[in-house]
């Protein structure tokens, strides 16, 4: 039996809707089907009785749409768009009239798990796709793995971690790609974004054999601006529908069959590679003091910043990092195992991650309460001071669910990054100067609940982020480092 | 010649794109011509090549849509559409590729003012509309008039206040065309609103033998849930692109040529009505004391508030009103002379308001600035608790362009009328209590340049008002008077 309230606000709904991490089943409330019927000239609509314009304009943005004009294929309707949303991975829609939401149905398909498995590759074309994967591998004497978003949305994580302790092969991720990867392994590599990595990791990459690449996006963000030297005569793709291995395509046959039956056939024993490079949260000489202390005074540089949150992180910590400055310093920071990373640089929608942190702390404590399993998954945010902005009452809805999560506010004064690509001393790269430790108590939280920090320098840092208090995330935390403006 | 960021930030045009106040011209950066023909993976699109897709969601809510991929057609294309966009009064979108927008193109063009007069009538069928119409107007002994919201969104105020002048018909607005008409003339006489109206407005507008109903937009809200007795048998409906008198249509004939011969065929000496209903901030008794002051620990009604409200505007505010209980409660107060009143009762978004205000007082601004017109006129804002926690930090930006709006919050302390239609205990109604007098300082105010106050009974909001300093608008300023959750 479905119900649901008439008016739905679809405010959240749109706020999450393009988070890259997961899919997402938006549900539209809307005038109700009698209404339509009769033309009435409803609020919420434009007016020309037309009610049908929200599902029309969402058939854009998702992979499937519906709306429920008929309460007996209603749960049959529901099930096959969240098949699709789940197989996909990708958002999808229902739109619910009013008066809909209060018929009662059946109960009888909820009896039934939804049918989540993946279409059969064709069995004879996913025998050769592997045999020829397989005789790649074994003639290359240098083969490495790069994972990329689509190896997290697709679900393929299990399988590329068991190809990866088979057969210890240098593994890299991409921007969105990180998270994919169990970063406390030794075969991990860092990540690989063109021209814009690390210099040995480029080498490394570039000097590949072979490239087994999963999920891959090749989106200018992902891509260090169209700079990856995959090429296709040295590489396998991994794709949700399709595979393509050198110049061949072989549509229709998707990664995750055949990363199984890779795993049935293939004899590690037999894959050869070279060294990986260390990747190791260290900081580079010139950001300390030579006795390895920080100068008392020092402004925070990114350098610095970056692999000293990699150290402080810890396992199965859920970080999300805001599109534009934040998505990118995150590269620099090696994850201990089992940290979970939220990152959509294709959409790149800035603001977008309030909203995310909101669901993932919901997520994380619901998990938690049942069974309860102490110690709780800390919720970590990196946002820019422009970006937080955006879409800043979040922050009031976190505080009305009692949860926990630290926000670094990395406050730059203004959008930063946009200055770099136009517009360095434009009025419109200007945002006012927020007290961002104050948020917290505007926004209601309780003082015996919630703290904030403001850090200046490299040693008030240190200080913070050494102190148990904090980093054990007993209540909700603001805490803005503040950079130079430059 | 036109040139534009690449970049265009689209946040503040879509929370602006649904104020039905003004047509607005939506104009979003996009990825460049280039790009497009090369499909690349761009961040701010899905990733799927496809750059159109916002243009073809977009045509779904604009009256005109162009993206202007060839220079030489710019110019041409952008007077086209903003030509639509004046004409028809609804909002048109603009794509503007990122390398197009740096194209040097003749500004020829700009020396021929556009054209924005409306395309004629058809000369015999408008006379036979204005001879029907007269022929009415001579034969009712009670005739009124009713402005809605299309009489101000498709200017026929300057027409409309000729015939009220010229007639003393008494004139009624809807809820959305409250503001069309200067509300200190004798004739005017109070918001008509279906079976939600004042007794006496309803009985006197129900009488009429003749009702010219000019703009007009039944929607649920603005017609009090469909209550309206404006019967076709005595109504002439006036519209933008069409007439109807009593039981005919007489399409493509727009009312502002109509008016306009009306004015001039017209002999006011034949037009007859009966006495106009005395609307004038009258406070209910029983909200005052037995001498006329207020309770020292009273708290605030609505049926005090808003005639007090009506008392203390003066002629040339600017009113908004937010969805929801402001744009019901600012109906109680009759407005001086000049006042422009926003309200949107048809799309109803809440959380529209403030991006309304901020886009209001800007205006007023710069029209003060050159030439100067001292005093300023003021830019008054009613909104709720949660309404305003949808759009927040709009009121960052009135700080950074140092607009000094008055915001009265209304609290109470949730979605206090959705519990009213749904959920009157459900907890999706609850939001975070905030400190709303702290806001403007944590968005960075000047303390010496804004100011916020807390007023919690009828004898503090009375002190407030009566403040010159408070009334004269000379900074920023929030007040949240404080009401009972019931």
């Amino acid at each position: 039996m479905l119900t649901l309230p008439g008016e739905l606000s679809a405010v959240n709904g749109i706020a999450g809707a393009y988070s890259e991490h997961v899919p997402i089943c938006h549900i539209v409330g809307m005038p109700n089907s009698t209404s339509q019927k009769n033309g009435l000239l409803l609020h919420h609509t434009l007016g020309n009785g037309d009610f049908t314009v929200y599902s029309r304009m969402s058939s854009f943005v998702s992979e499937a749409t519906t709306t429920l004009f008929d309460p007996h294929r209603a749960a049959e309707e529901i099930d096959r768009v969240l098949r699709t949303c789940w197989l996909r991975a990708r958002p999808v829609y229902i739109g619910l009239p009013t008066d809909i939401a209060f018929h009662r149905i059946s109960d009888e398909r909820l009896r039934t798990p939804l049918n989540l498995s993946l279409p059969a590759n064709d069995a004879e074309t996913e025998a050769e796709v592997v045999r020829e994967i397989i005789d790649l591998m074994y003639a290359s004497k240098n083969t490495v793995i790069i994972a990329d978003a689509c190896a997290i949305r697709h679900r393929v994580l299990g399988e590329l971690h068991e190809l990866i302790d088979a057969t210890q092969l240098p593994t890299f991720v991409s921007p969105m790609g990180k998270g994919a990867v169990d970063e406390s392994h030794p075969a991990f590599g860092g990540v690989y974004c063109g021209d814009v990595s690390r210099e040995d990791v480029k080498r490394r990459v570039e000097a590949a054999e072979l490239i087994l690449y999963v999920g891959g996006l090749k989106s200018d963000f992902n891509s260090g601006g169209f700079t990856y030297r995959v090429e296709r005569r040295n590489t396998v793709e991994f794709h949700s529908d399709h595979m393509k291995i050198r110049y061949s395509t072989f549509p229709g046959i998707q990664m995750n069959q055949v990363l199984r039956r890779l795993l049935d056939t293939l004899d590690p024993a037999r894959v050869r590679t070279t060294e990986t490079p260390v990747v190791n949260n260290v900081i580079p000489p010139g950001e300390l003091e030579s006795d390895g202390t920080v100068g008392k005074d020092d402004e925070i540089t990114h350098a610095y910043l970056w692999p000293r949150i990699g150290q402080w992180l810890r396992e199965r910590d859920v970080v999300i990092s805001e599109t534009g400055t934040s998505s990118f310093g995150i590269l620099e920071a090696r994850f201990p195992a089992h940290v979970t990373h939220i990152s959509q640089v294709l959409y790149g929608s800035i603001g977008y991650s309030v909203g995310a942190l909101q669901g993932a702390a919901l997520a994380v404590s619901e998990q938690s309460s049942s069974p309860p399993q102490p110690p709780c998954r800390r919720v970590i945010l990196f946002v820019g001071d422009g970006s937080l902005q955006l879409t800043v009452q979040e922050i009031a809805t976190l505080i009305r669910h009692r949860l926990t999560p630290i926000i670094f506010v990395i406050n730059n004064n203004g959008y930063t990054i946009e200055r770099m690509i136009h517009g360095m001393d434009a009025a419109y790269n200007d945002i006012t100067p927020w007290k961002f430790t104050r948020l917290l108590d505007v926004f209601g939280a309780d003082p015996a609940k919630s703290k904030s920090h403001q850090v200046r320098t490299k040693a008030e840092l240190e200080a913070l982020l050494g102190d148990e208090q904090f980093s054990s995330c007993p209540y909700i935390q603001v805490s803005p480092p503040k950079f130079s403006s430059s």
